[in-house]
């Protein structure tokens, strides 16, 4: 927890907020928090600043706040990903919101497991437990948007193509496929396939919706690792 | 499991393989393994290839085996890592094998909690065993070096020095840093902190090594996201 995420109700006047859950025990436990001493936090889906400890009992903790940076600029990115197991999906869900993640579509492919769908992880309470994870972990406040798309047709011909349009549309997929590109800002709608790959069908449907097949070199990555490397590889340092 | 590793002891003539333990269930319950089939194969240390399975029973199955290729390249890189928490050093060190890494120095730090260094995971056949999983992943064949080093003065002051000279040598830093270069297929040292990162002795003490900082941006990673980036960023797509 590199900066402590505040809501709404956390707040008893404008600049004072007051924490009694999972962040309050972990400032106690982990960052031994005391009076006096300032923490990073963060206003979810607004800036970032200092927080200084006024009051602590064994129920919560007071903070006198100032707001006064903008978070981390979010990727300009898309991400279109076949659903992940759910053990997968968990961490893949933390590390996304870390690396900056704004609006990602989990979508049914044939080589997803129908079991997966009704896992918990995706009940929007757990999922937003493991993006605040995430966001917490990179200092950022901005919370990811979550679309689930159990149906991959529909998705990838009806709305993809106006996600994709005017954006560099890409798909990682190892066969008949041009190296990925060199970093850019520009915006841009990238597609994983599940493990095992988009089947061809799929690759030619999304090809169609307008992205373009590349490949990250000769060795074959699990999802959690190739989003961390796709990612590095396509936008530049500043985000 | 992209690719079957085989080891010496499986060789029954010079192109035959019996197998009979994990990789034989695997092949059997995931892959649905059936005589005539044929399956990426490399052999432990050595070339790639297709291997034909030519007989099954219940308890194993035979593969006539034909090597014609090299592994993926290595990454040029000696990595120096301080030691994460058992559940992350799991997954790194499969991580790691599976992105090309071959020498691998893990290293104490203020930071590492003394109980990791008796997590079973560095015992060497549990060690062994995650790396394994890191190269079928990969469909690489080449065992990374593991280097267990417990304290951190002698290491940095008697090895690294040495082993960083004439590389691009680098320690990844949040803070006086520069950002993280371009890639580049140079020989290269790279150190890793801990969750919290290096405390400034530790810090002055690589780069008297000879390492220079490092940045990765505004975005603060876990160890196992900052390796993914970390080795995107510094090298080629080619390795």
């Amino acid at each position: 927890m590199n900066l402590i995420l505040l809501y709404t109700s956390d707040f008893i006047d404008p600049h004072l907020v007051r924490i009694g859950d999972r962040r309050f025990q972990h400032m106690r436990s982990v960052h031994q928090a005391a009076v006096g001493e300032t923490f990073k936090v963060g206003v979810l889906n607004g800036l970032i600043g200092q927080g200084r400890v006024t009051a602590m009992t064994d129920d919560w903790i007071e903070l006198r706040i100032r707001l006064n940076q903008a978070p981390p600029p979010p990727l300009p990115l898309s991400l279109v990903m076949a659903l992940p197991r759910p053990k997968m999906l968990k961490r893949t869900l933390e590390t996304l919101a870390t690396l900056g993640v704004k609006d990602l579509w989990l979508i049914n492919s044939y080589r997803v497991d129908k079991s997966y769908w009704s896992t918990p992880i995706l009940r929007p309470e757990k999922t937003l437990e493991h993006l605040l994870l995430g966001l917490e972990q990179a200092g950022d406040t901005r919370l990811p948007r979550v679309h689930l798309r159990k149906r991959f047709k529909p998705f990838v011909e009806d709305e993809l193509p106006a996600i994709a349009r005017h954006t560099r549309a890409l798909v990682a997929h190892p066969y008949q496929a041009a190296p990925c590109p060199a970093p850019s800002a520009a915006p841009t709608t990238l597609a994983i396939g599940p493990e095992g790959g988009f089947i061809p069908y799929e690759v030619e449907k999304l090809q169609a919706a307008g992205l373009d097949p590349i490949h990250l070199g000769p060795r074959i990555l699990r999802v959690e690792t190739a989003v961390p490397v796709l990612l590095s590889r396509l936008f530049p340092l500043t985000f």
